[in-house]
């Protein structure tokens, strides 16, 4: 039922575009910072004569940056970055709009693999990328279209990881923007915006009472510590793991239980992976959990549970309901949630716009900074400046109504003095 | 599309049934309790011969409750007790499980009323009443009919108010327990189930982000108290008002803000009603909200917010999300969530089973009581004995796996001494 | 050096009074509800030639209620309820103000008993218990004396459990009233009081860093559910124990873990008593502790830990630190704070003035009550009438600066009616 | 009183040494990661030789430090950072060991000076500082001793700001190492540590009931959000106010109220200033302010209250408790706490031990650095080496018994992995 053209769009139906346009304007109503770059970069068009692809979850937020990339006077190429995050509705929306979009909810990955083809057949300028894999694909494949770049962003803490892996092994070859690491984006985002939308995540798929559940949180960064607060925040007992001991002593002092996941595995209701890395979830830690415990990620990619291993050693496997599966492990049974993809964008809609304003804010000036910057920035990654993050912020807290203190001259004179009297 | 037959159901679409089932057992996990009793009563068939007729949400948990009254010899008529709380594919499985089911998701008001009607003609010699609104039918209008009945159970608090009333004017002329004032079902039901599943409607209606906005609780019984406690865990800052000074009293030492509505009405980024009461946000205090305020209800009535004077001040009202309507005030948008109704069961699939396994156990028992001390209560209202109270408990903790402490002789000899030196 | 006199008191030094002055003033900042009950009474003097006798802790708080029992014309006699609670500054402040005091920190348990005596021979009228202990000890010693009384109030959970039993076995020879059964009482003194200041007890005796840290809290009645709220609040993690299934049950569903003694006696870094009831912890479970567990009560009565069979036990017994005893069982240490007794009490100061001001709002009304009534009252245990709870409760708003809402003839009708469609 | 020698001490009262040990016995219960270093330092003797003046709050802790420092062969010298912080009976026990010790608690600024002069009379080789006081007068009146340190080790947050402004200036003429900027350090010692004991200090200073009352918290860095948490821990409202947007954006999204002090500042019922800047709260915000309202500084030096101003304006000045003082401006009473000094310090004992065991490992190994790296290290502000912030926290867990996992070596090689299918 999908409709397809062979030139600039490949969405699921074209006619929930005016389902999609309500609830792109619904987002738009927590995304003010961005809706004034908007209005500047319309005046400004910093973009102008740029094709920029953005590989990244398509949702009602993406489709604010979108039109403001476009307003900016880019040429803009959609692709989703997971099979199960794209919102049909949206996607349809974005193609009335001129923005070409590749993208249906549920695609195979051969037919992710093909649209990843397509961005990079499109030759863009500028890249958006969001775990990191259209630059991986083009750096790896295609090296020589990789040199014509200006620069990439990145909005995931996995996508850094591996731009800095490219960056120490000397492959990449343009300068790429860790937009996560702003922390306007990071403290906010991955923190609120991922603590709350996954659990939002696990009881749109469930239904379950997490109030003195056991909720097993796997990895205490940023994604990681919203989690566990969110989980505690509606009654749970939570029991966190990391391998970092700075962070577990962290974890330990505010409270939460903390333990190796061997030592876990037996006593949690449920596990939620935010670790970026792979099969931290194993076969020997399903096969040590209770019967029925629920199982979900919510890290960049759906690879942090052993689903295969899983599946090879289950008796059986059903589905319960949407986003639910039941795996049979002899008199044991394990649910595992939205097929080990990021259950916020599975199960429910992602991020609330709220924070998503901030984070694409930061990706519009990225994306800005690459191009005014063009020729001066080395092949590495960078962090946006400083001052632009506090700019940010400053805009955010306007647009929610507070009002906070300036240092005066007083102030800061006695801020940089140091001498005894002073 | 409603599938009808004259005798002995009313609901959308029997193919759903299979969906149904699915949803019901996922719902029977968390319901150990339950089914013990289930378990029980199938071999001693304490209903054998009695008519039930159950007005109660049409959901997955109800379903549970309404299979172990048939286990225990019962014949069940079930009706909706809210037009919007149906789940169209359980009301399809009961029937196909014999179960007499009458609610079709989103029914008018005259199907509704229909559909009591019918309730009445059943003939019951037990009613399950949520809301009180099959028994003031009753007793206002078939008072004859009235008089046959052996007694009803009550599940909601502004069920049991309106029982009150109906006490103190001498109308009631059977025995009705408030089955609401368990404490294994006010305290958990109430509280916790409540608290989750209304916050879980409004992500699933909003999306928005509730970290740093504010949230008025209108009504801070046992409704309110978790709802403020899963707001605040969210991140949001509370603001409670009460008409009872204790509990106004308790909720500023919990550490929110209490303050009359008026002065919350201008402060307020979502406004929640849980206090039993009518029109407690009337039109002037829409009027003082900020632009974009967001309003639902969580009381068993839709009669908390007076939508009637909004929606005729209004220029225009639009849905711009399912779930969500925009009523134009002038320059301001305030945004109505599920009409006013339940905001849990609108939008979301209302209370975990694992609290209802709490409340529905107290309502078998509850029937179970009714029957077996039929002729020796007197019309009244009553509280079910503490005794079952405290052996519900005791099976919930066996459930959860949770092992207490008992009195040793000694201890409970030193509750009972009270002289010098024992 | 004690100063004594043959007639009217027995405090530590006269010359602590300017020093008691002050800290009771400070107290009286944050009673407001009582300075105008007190004024009221000073015109109105209900207590005119009335004998009252209080047996409670000697603090701040309680200077302020016995000037106003005097102020309301009644002659008082106050007698120390605990031997570590009385505050030799204020005792000496009380004998300034002509008030009979008969109370020394550290008191042995032969001069208790002789204030207790001293206490009967003043043959009250009125007696204000907290514990019971004078009541049981004229029921028990003196029952002709008994007969004289009007009545008595009483403070604590475990001073009604006790006048309960001696009202079961007929024993109770004239009206009590049960002041901590006032919900202005038991939902704020012993919730928020009990809370904090067992918490601040514990930091001034011992300086340890909570956050991280396992509380067990033994009991969840109100002073349990208090302790554990605050416990959690200092970033402890919380084990609760209880003997009640429901508390049990609505402790779990907060978000502790919830297990019986045994299971968390090897699991705590602190162990907090809040039952009620003889030797909760056990010498077996002193055994089972992990090697510098951390032991103290905030029960009434000093018998919840049993110290005497762990003093046998023990090779050595040092006192490390004011407040804190190391009990040396083979390698392991144990300490045991205030030597088992209210530890707010003994090493704190006891509730805070704000909410004692309720607590002892309700006694001072509790004996006008039991004045005005005088006669018409059963031998039994009574509460206080709910109107006057619900008056203190907006008294103590308005002195807050809380405005809350009141319900409209329209509500209020509303509420009373139960007819469909009114 | 004081005991006074020409030589090497000057402190209270040497006869406290017996209390004073048992008090630093008991600090030494939490710091076993402390206690491993000293072992090995005893065996390695990296000080052998080394003069070290630690200017500090000479603090039980502080005396663990000390003993360390001295098992490794280093001469010391202490001084009192802070006039009110010294624990009389620590000192008097320190210099039984040994350890030459220059600290009255209460000391006059002209004492605290001199004793400055002894320090740098000492002609250290290591400095230990505490807020830079030592540093700074070194480096303004001495500039030629401080040619020959081999470097210094900074504390607190506020002395690094003067370290940089010192570096910036080029003043700065040996390498510095910032310990507060450990992760093991700032994360733990100034959030958990500040935070409990600040709540701490008030508690012990007024006794007066957190719960409902509004926090006002000034400042948001790490110290601030400790004292934010655990205002609100204790059922606080909590208002923080900023000058950096991105923390206010922070407080608002954890949930806390924001907004600027002037707002703040008729709300509060406490003030807590933390902020490391000069009369933030002034004369002006003082006369905003509601009667009776309580003002406290837990911010390194005693000018972040503009004291001097209230004083000017006050009517009168009275001490109504031990460390608060009632300053009376027309019909309101202002209360200040422990003269505006650290009151942690001044009323309470300071950081917990738990987390001064991290603090002060990373100033043994800092001074270690130091050391080893002489002629190594520009004349900078430096950080330790992340090795050593991951050692202790690995160091810490195992103390408190705590597990976690570790990268297996497929994990570590998928983090370095980028290609697509890897």
């Amino acid at each position: 039922m999908t409709t397809k053209t062979q030139s600039n769009f490949e969405v699921k139906d074209l006619s929930l575009k005016t389902q999609g346009e309500k609830r792109v304007s619904w987002a738009a109503r927590e995304m003010d910072v961005l809706a004034q770059i908007k209005e500047r970069m319309r005046r400004e068009k910093p973009f102008a004569g740029k094709k920029i692809v953005a590989c990244v979850h398509i949702t009602t937020e993406t489709a604010n940056l979108a039109t403001t990339l476009q307003a900016g006077g880019g040429e803009c190429l959609l692709i989703a970055s997971n099979p199960l995050s794209t919102q049909d509705d949206v996607a349809a929306w974005l193609v009335s709009q001129g923005i070409s979009t590749f993208a249906i909810k549920g695609e195979s990955i051969e037919t992710y693999q093909s649209h990843v083809k397509r961005a990079i057949d499109f030759r863009p300028d500028l890249i958006v990328d969001d775990g990191a894999d259209v630059v991986a694909s083009l750096l790896q494949n295609y090296p020589e279209e990789a040199k014509k770049l200006i620069g990439s962003t990145e909005e995931t803490t996995t996508g850094i990881v591996r731009l800095k892996s490219m960056e120490r092994e000397g492959a990449l070859s343009f300068p790429a923007i860790a937009v996560n690491d702003s922390k306007t984006k990071f403290m906010f985002d991955n923190r609120y915006g991922t603590g709350q939308s996954t659990l939002d995540g696990i009881l749109r798929a469930t239904n379950v009472l997490l109030a003195g559940k056991i909720v097993v949180v796997i990895g205490f960064g940023w994604c990681g510590k919203g989690i566990a607060q969110r989980a505690r925040g509606l009654g749970a007992r939570v029991i966190v793991t990391e391998v970092d001991p700075i962070k577990a002593l962290e974890a330990s002092m505010e409270g939460f239980q903390v333990s190796s996941i061997e030592e876990a595995a037996g006593l949690g209701d449920f596990f939620i992976t935010v670790t970026g890395n792979r099969h931290v979830v194993d076969l020997k830690h399903f096969q040590m959990m209770k019967d029925q415990a629920i199982v979900c990620n919510s890290g960049h990619f759906d690879l942090e549970l052993n689903l295969q291993a899983l599946g090879e050693s289950a008796d059986k496997v059903t589905q319960v309901r949407n986003f639910v599966e039941e795996y049979q492990l002899g008199q044991k049974r394990i649910y595992v949630l939205g097929e080990g993809r990021l259950i916020n964008l599975a199960a429910a809609e992602g991020h609330p716009s709220c924070v998503m304003d901030l984070s694409f804010s930061n990706q519009a000036l990225a994306l800005e900074h690459l191009v005014k910057e063009q020729g001066r920035l080395e092949n590495k990654v960078h962090n946006l400046p400083e001052k632009i993050d506090y700019e940010l912020a400053k805009l955010k807290l306007v647009s929610l109504g507070i009002k906070i203190d300036e240092l005066s001259p007083e102030m800061q004179e006695y801020l940089n003095s140091w001498k005894i009297g002073t």
